[in-house]
């Protein structure tokens, strides 16, 4: 298989040009992209101490433009920059950027073996039975990453299995060494992720109990040896005690015991030690409604806050439970001061629509990012905290898991690539809009023609709410088959040992999870507490997360819950058509291969949108006995079930 | 791994006996176990044809035995009998006897590659890896078979998938000409399924069309060939047209068309063809409630009554859908009266807990073959149909799915065993009681201790009325998870294509097959038609499966349906939990090996069904919003979404 530029098409390199050996050629090499497209300008660059180390600024004079950065990355960024506006706007004028976010980073969840957990945009394009390798595209990516300032990258799953594991070896250390040299060249540090249980599995010790000495002895020459043959690693990435994963538990050790023995193997050489917050009962009996998984995270790491060395950061999924639409933002942005921290989206639509499914995400991640967790007085949105306003040591940022794989467009669906370009853009600077963001990524794969940007503009913006719509209003996500995560199933997790629940009955729906329910609510400061814990000042997005409600209580848009529940499964599919519709205008200006691939995309979508409205309006007609008062078709089994409201 | 000689361990084969090459070589073997048995006897053997052709006596005189057989099978089976006789009782008395089935069939669903479709009892003993093997389990399985009467053996899968494909070529020839004369010493003919297309995939046609002279040559020469290595070849059993399997409707054929197109290629070998009226569709959408799978088979093959050559024999599955607990019996044994029949029951416990559950099956088989078609003045019962009281010639039967492994106690669960051994029996002889049988085998293999086998025997007859207890009370089958078919998922298949629901909805639960309904109860005779048009007539069993009622309706036994419902899934645990701890009482009367296996799966399936309860149970509760008049433990979210039946 091959590989497009995909927003990089109208930027390619120069015809038989080498790979950059350093960044220093990287740059050289950018340039020369730049005097191509543009002969007005005479083009140099600079790298000065003057700016911040990735910062940059574009000088424009007279016929002729100066790109300085305080590093050669912050040079290379101003001049994608620079392409960006010469490609969307056809001139350049003067700018001056850094970057919001210390830490850009991807996480792929690649297996050694070549598949990807939650990938669905084919086999990963890293490793292929157990072999990793450095090629044409993995340039290709690493250029694709720079131009919109990704800074790290995590090649391998957080489930470290089978030669996974063997990563931090020599098995794999002269060919990561060429793969770092490639991220390099392109201002990216290469993380791995590693299994707790290394100092066993590979050490050939008894143990991995972080209070061990010789454990922490393996780690010391492990790391040491590491930073011998790569010299600018970056660090680890570890999922421990969660789904089955080792970790410090296993010892009767905290998290932070196995957090800072990692962290400090990394600390000599500048390494960073990633922790992810991910760590919960999954085998929890569904019987129980006093444990929520949601608490999870803040119950295990609150208490911790402070006990973390410097450079460990813990990184956090947007909300409390697993990237579902209508999770509210974690409370551990409010709750852990004393602590680095990053915030972990998902580009990766595990849950949303799994690329056969149109969802543009940076709406809902400018959500998490500009949400108030009311922690400080001043700064104390979610994107403050992550942006290090209240740690300035630079060991915070944003994670998006991703799922590029070898598929021809990298994303499988053409349209995820905006939220792969975005992820990065809206790292680097959180007040760029939704519609900036899209409207940059629709004039740089598919033209300024203006008709065909706006369209694409407007079914980006429009995507994620119409998913909300037919799968989860009013903030019940996990309705959905098991294992897959794909299609509609409302109890496909009810019964089961993972810990979410929507707990319909024939009365009422949605988990209490306030003061007088499970709690949940209190893990957020008092103002947002109180906010949550009443259904009339609860975000309508999140009212069934945080209420159990009868389905004739009246929302505050002055419907019923199981009327709303209708008239959104209904509207989302009417919308998506709408927007298939608009697309189809434009066919004939879209190139061919990529029409049809998104046509393709979308014939899936309806499809299943279908199913959606179909599975989720049923079951709630057939459980509430009540019908819709638009008499729409739903699929109750007989009328005779059903008590219609009042028109 | 080895393998036991269960029901025959105490008939053990003289030690380092050969494996016979004939069935005289079988019979001489035999009768050399019988003289071990006892030396009250002189025992001698004749073959007469003053017998039928598989009956036997066994004349008992002063000090001597006869055994007569109408053929070397026939004596063989006398030889059985005697031994059954002095392991039971310690003494042998004159019977006459002949089987009243004249096929008496096993139904293996192994794949070439050494899987078990449906199969719990480890890997198939005939394939591995695409090789088929004759060996000293071969014999032994052979022998167990021949013990309880079983003449008839198809080694495959009715899904014919890659290898297997190729078993009708001289690719498999030679091993199934060894397999054929194994199985001919102990009086089993071998069958084979075969792939509808075999045309196309193995006899490089470019069609399978039933009424294209090529296609019926390639047949005829192919069978013409088998039977030239394998003279005495049983014939062919074919799924067509079924669950994505290749058939006559690809070519705008009938069902009639593709049987007797390969009835007639085996017609001058005297080989039969077995045909499945395992038709439907598996792509149903579940919103039509108009379309029924219950009436596929009859809607199919009713109208091709008198179609099928006299080599023809439709194998029809006990109840219209699938082995489901609760099912009334198929419409078919009604309506095709001019068509040879066979019954095909499921010993291989797909639906019935896997081999984790104990589920003693002859009570359901024998409710099954003494059922009232009302289609015969006299002798319309299923038994008489499938025995061939109105169709004389020979072809017509049982068959049973089977799952034996390689399992060292053939049938994963030692209980399990009680099925197949039973299954024979019950072909033999349809009135032995299903408490006889069970006594039969509970004494061969564990023994005459009569603490032991009263237990037994009772933990077997009791095990299919709690296994329907706490699964399917009234009828309502398919509340499992999809693919593997095992535990509770109420809605596991009610958003699916595969055409079974149980519609439930917050006021009522079941499907309406009556006249005014999906009509299905029409295919009976009239008086059956009226019964089952009528609730209070309908048999508790198969309450649901006919008719949609409201949880309130009471039913003939005074219970509101919700009430049968919470009690029958209380109760089963319960008497679950009382058979259990009366087979601890025997502990140390049963050997340590199978005592532990049986407690093994005692304790998985007292897991399972305490799930079971309380899934199903939850499930109604929080649907119906009524509570348990007894109030017991229920998982309803809060007490106050419930109202309480007056006490």
């Amino acid at each position: 298989m091959g590989y497009e530029p995909i927003w990089l098409k109208q930027a390619p390199l120069p015809a038989g040009a080498e790979h950059p050996a350093s960044i220093a050629e990287a740059v050289e090499l950018e340039l020369s992209v730049l005097r191509s497209l543009s002969e007005a300008f005479v083009w140099s660059y600079l790298v000065t101490e003057a700016l911040p180390e990735e910062g940059y600024e574009v000088l424009v004079g007279e016929g002729k433009a100066d790109i300085l950065g305080g590093s050669y990355a912050g040079v290379l960024y101003g001049i994608f920059d620079a392409e960006r506006q010469l490609l969307l706007t056809d001139t350049v004028v003067s700018v001056s950027e850094r970057p919001a976010s210390p830490l850009r980073m991807l996480n792929h969840w690649d297996n050694a073996d070549g598949s990807i957990e939650r990938g669905y945009s084919g086999l990963s394009f890293f490793f292929r039975d157990g072999v990793l390798s450095v090629n044409d595209r993995t340039f290709a990516y690493a250029r694709l990453c720079a131009s919109v300032g990704i800074n790290a990258s995590v090649i391998n799953n957080v489930n470290v299995f089978k030669d996974a594991t063997w990563l931090i070896t020599d098995r794999y250390l002269p060919v990561l060494r060429k793969l770092a040299e490639c991220f390099g060249a392109y201002g990216i540090k290469l993380y791995l992720c590693v299994n707790f249980a290394a100092s066993i599995e590979v050490g050939g010790l008894a143990s991995a109990d972080p209070l061990e000495p010789e454990v922490a002895e393996f780690w010391k020459k492990t790391v040491a040896h590491i930073y011998e043959v790569i010299p600018d690693f970056g660090g680890f990435l570890v999922k421990a005690d969660s789904e089955g994963r080792p970790g410090p538990y296993t010892y009767g050790r905290t998290q932070a015991d196995g957090a800072n023995m990692l962290a400090k193997a990394l600390a000599p050489f500048g390494g960073k030690l990633i922790w992810r917050c991910f760590v919960y009962n999954c085998s929890q009996d569904w019987r129980d409604v006093t444990t929520d998984r949601a608490c999870a995270a803040y119950d295990t790491f609150r208490p911790l806050d402070g006990a973390f060395d410097e450079n460990v950061i813990l990184q956090v999924k947007n909300g409390p439970v697993d990237f579902q639409v209508g999770e509210p933002v974690s409370p551990l942005f409010c709750g852990m001061k004393n602590t680095n921290l990053m915030l972990e989206v998902q580009a990766a639509q595990e849950y949303t629509g799994q690329q056969k499914h149109v969802c543009y995400l940076i709406p809902m991640w400018k959500d998490v990012l500009r949400f108030h967790t009311c922690a400080y007085e001043k700064a104390d949105r979610v994107s403050d905290i992550v942006c290090g306003a209240h740690r300035p040591g630079g060991n915070c940022g944003i994670a998006a898991v991703i799922n590029t794989g070898d598929d021809d467009n990298w994303t499988g669906a053409d349209l995820a690539a905006a939220n792969w370009y975005g992820f990065g853009r809206l790292c680097w600077k959180p007040q760029l809009s939704a519609e900036e963001i899209a409207s940059e990524w629709a004039g740089l794969t598919f033209g300024t023609d203006s008709a065909v940007r706006k369209i694409l503009v407007k079914v980006l913006l429009a995507s994620y709410g119409i998913y909300e719509k037919y799968t989860a209003p009013l903030g019940i996500g996990w309705m959905c088959n098991p294992n897959n995560h794909y299609g509609p199933n409302v109890d496909g997790y009810e019964y089961d040992r993972w810990g979410t629940y929507h707990r319909s009955s024939c009365k009422a729906i949605g988990v209490d999870r306030t003061g007088t329910g499970t709690g949940y609510s209190h893990q957020y400061p008092e103002a947002l507490a109180a906010k949550f814990d009443n259904p009339e000042t609860t975000p309508m997005a999140h009212m069934l997360f945080f209420h159990r409600l009868p389905y004739t209580y009246v929302l505050p848009n002055g419907k019923t819950v199981i009327q709303h529940i209708y008239d959104t499964h209904f509207e989302g599919v009417e919308e998506l058509m709408d927007l298939i519709e608009s697309v189809v205008t434009v066919q004939g200006l879209i190139p061919e291969k990529e029409y049809t691939r998104i046509m393709e995309r979308f014939a899936m979508q309806l499809a299943s949108a279908k199913e959606w409205r179909d599975r989720i309006n049923t079951y709630y007609c057939r459980m509430s006995g009540i019908g819709d008062a638009k008499h729409r078709k739903i699929y109750a089994v007989s009328e005779e079930d059903l008590t219609y409201p009042e028109a």
